[in-house]
């Protein structure tokens, strides 16, 4: 069989016609941070070559290497797939790779050297493909450029809060939906399909970046009743049962009843973007104790929006969640109960789920432009876990809401 | 405020009742076959810390170390969550740990040494996290045995294969309801939606692993007409035009309309393992170029089916389907088009999505007890994409199929 001018035919859709492209200004300004950062450590290069650093510096995700002299224009050698990689990003270099042994010579055609020293994402990169690229340049020293990469990325752009903004738009339209979607009987897992059905529709990715190694998450955590009491693996304050030990967070088959209430903790993602927003619902009256931490949550929450601007460090913060929570008796249960406590009261959000800054007992200062969810929570042994959740950005006098949404208990049944 | 009897709560649903737990003589088993391998290699001890890994071997996923000395007991050593590790895991040493540099001062405890050479996996590990350590145990020489792992992992016990079945039946049973749920006008991020959730009442995971880095899924891939056109970043026949450049694959904004057909590749998972599978639904007549085309996928399906079974290599399956196509007139956009092509049919299921053995030009054999997904797919430009796949296991005498399902074209509107 042959397809009769196959070359002539429609070209595939590589690029959604709704998805915003990331900008040139944007794309350039980045770039000069990082070479910015790399001459300032003697560094000739960087070679960037994870997704989410990838789509930052270069606008596309490909099977790629973004190579990054610390002076002049950047230039991505692509494996799989150039023809996208070049509809998406508004790099000049772009150029077409067979094989990544071919990139030292490619990097002499291009430029004239190849570097001595050249920084590399340490954090993330996997042993044995560091010592692939040891072997590809036995000339050369690696440093580690991923831990700055992390501290650039935590300053936002206007371009870039947008776009939290409209991962955030998506997380809150769904909490608007819930009241339609919970009712007793439901499965948890039947509940969260439900939930994550409307998210999807509105855009989610799915796709839930996360930088730290072993760390995964899947939508969020939606829990109902004592199921928000189960801690796990993860650096998080809730994580729940989950659906069998293999990956034991998330929902589980416990049916919902009357008298459980619903933590929403949902990750949004749109074009790469994260937020991070908890609400509650209650199917019947809550216990006192469960009305009280949740109150002890909003104080926290109003406490530190009052404090945070830039130049106060994390740890001011911090220690500022934890005195409250102390002064209302609950410091036990805050963030966590026994082994299960976290020591972190937010963290930053952007293309990964885990960025800086991290609000915990941190001499880090908040800058204009950063974005964090601030998520005060308690965990009350045999009654459940409740708490409150808003991604903020950091601006010159204070914080801004980005997602916009009602603060109190919503009660349905 | 404090909670009257804290401490005689009902304990946290740290387990969901209806999950299986891996079964001690699995764990002890798989252990030995680590064990073995060790000594094989002059090895002391191998340090397992990946997630895939620590539930293979412990039957357990926490913030955790499993030290397997080449002859002995394993230890767990968990900072994140003894409890839970304990309830999970069939492994009688289970060792609460504060901080990773009380590791080497636990080890000597408890085995009154440390181990010169030990194994790490190298493939997954960070260069940070290696050489933090590297620090730890400045004595020891570190060998990769991620490697060792995989090919370890990709021949599967009876349990296992019980485990594959779970996750299979749920994309086949997904896959009996999309006639109820397929219709025009959808788009098909909304149409993915309405599918994953009828995949997690069943009891999807949601978390899909997969080992090599940088590659990252969601569920598998819905795609309908032209959209199947688009490959990508993966490594993967299919992929999708996605729903923005930050996540370059899976289902768009697209309308689906009558002329459409839906390729459904669905990726189950339950209780950690995988399968994989596709099949193909049809709003309207097909045009005779995907009708051929899936004729031919069948064709080779049905070959290397008839070839398969222990002892024959990946390569020699791998030339057969090759030869097929060609012979059918469609090298040219067999495992994709141009630049997106693939040179795979089939790949390894289990705890990870990329497992061994991969069915590419390979001296790797077959052995009784692995499990592959068989995924013979074309991609026609301007038309969209189209195949079949099947997850099989190989038994003495050749392949059973897992994944079920009537194969023919399901013409819905």
């Amino acid at each position: 069989m042959s397809l009769a001018g196959a070359d002539t035919v429609p070209r595939p859709p590589l690029v959604e016609p709704r998805a915003t492209l990331v900008p040139a200004a944007e794309v350039a300004a980045r770039l000069a941070g990082l070479q910015a950062g790399l001459s300032g450590r003697g560094l000739d290069a960087a070679l960037i070559v994870q997704n989410a650093d990838l789509y930052y510096f270069s606008g596309t995700v490909q099977r790629s290497f973004l190579y990054v002299p610390a002076s002049g224009e950047a230039t991505l050698f692509v494996r799989k797939l150039a023809e996208r990689a070049r509809l998406e990003s508004p790099l000049a270099g772009i150029v077409e790779l067979a094989s990544p042994r071919d990139l030292p010579g490619l990097l002499v055609q291009r430029y004239g050297v190849l570097p001595r020293r050249a920084g590399l994402e340490l954090d993330v990169l996997p042993v044995l493909e560091y010592r692939r690229l040891e072997k590809l340049f036995p000339e050369a020293s690696f440093e580690d450029v991923g831990r700055d990469i992390v501290r650039q990325r935590a300053v936002k752009s206007a371009w870039e809060v947008e776009r939290i903004r409209a991962a955030a738009a998506i997380a809150v339209e769904v909490c608007e939906l819930i009241p339609g979607i919970l009712r007793e009987g439901l499965s948890e897992a039947e509940f969260a399909g439900l939930v994550e059905a409307q998210a999807r529709r509105l855009g989610h990715e799915g796709v839930i970046r996360m930088r730290a190694f072993n760390q995964e998450m899947f939508y969020g955590q939606l829990l109902t009743g004592v199921s928000g009491t189960a801690a796990s693996y993860l650096d998080t304050p809730l994580a729940g049962t989950g659906l069998s030990p293999a990956v034991a967070q998330g929902v589980s088959f416990k049916t919902i009843r009357h008298g459980d209430h619903v933590v929403f903790d949902f990750v949004p993602v749109r074009e790469g973007y994260i937020a991070d927003f908890t609400r509650i619902f209650a199917l019947g009256e809550l216990p006192d104790e469960l009305r009280c931490a949740y109150d002890a949550a909003l104080r926290i929450e109003a406490d530190v929006v009052a404090a945070a601007r830039p130049g106060v460090t994390c740890g001011a913060l911090y220690e500022l969640a934890l005195a409250t929570a102390a002064d209302k008796g609950l410091s036990t249960y805050f963030m966590g109960y026994g082994a299960g406590q976290v020591r972190f009261i937010g963290h930053g959000v952007g293309l990964e789920l885990d960025e800086l800054p991290v609000l915990t007992s941190s001499d880090l200062q908040l800058a204009e432009g950063m974005v964090f969810a601030l998520e005060p929570k308690f965990v009350l042994p045999g009654l459940g876990a409740i708490g409150v959740e808003n991604t903020w950005l950091v601006t010159a006098t204070g914080l801004a809401l980005i997602t916009e949404s009602p603060e109190h208990i919503r009660r349905l049944g």
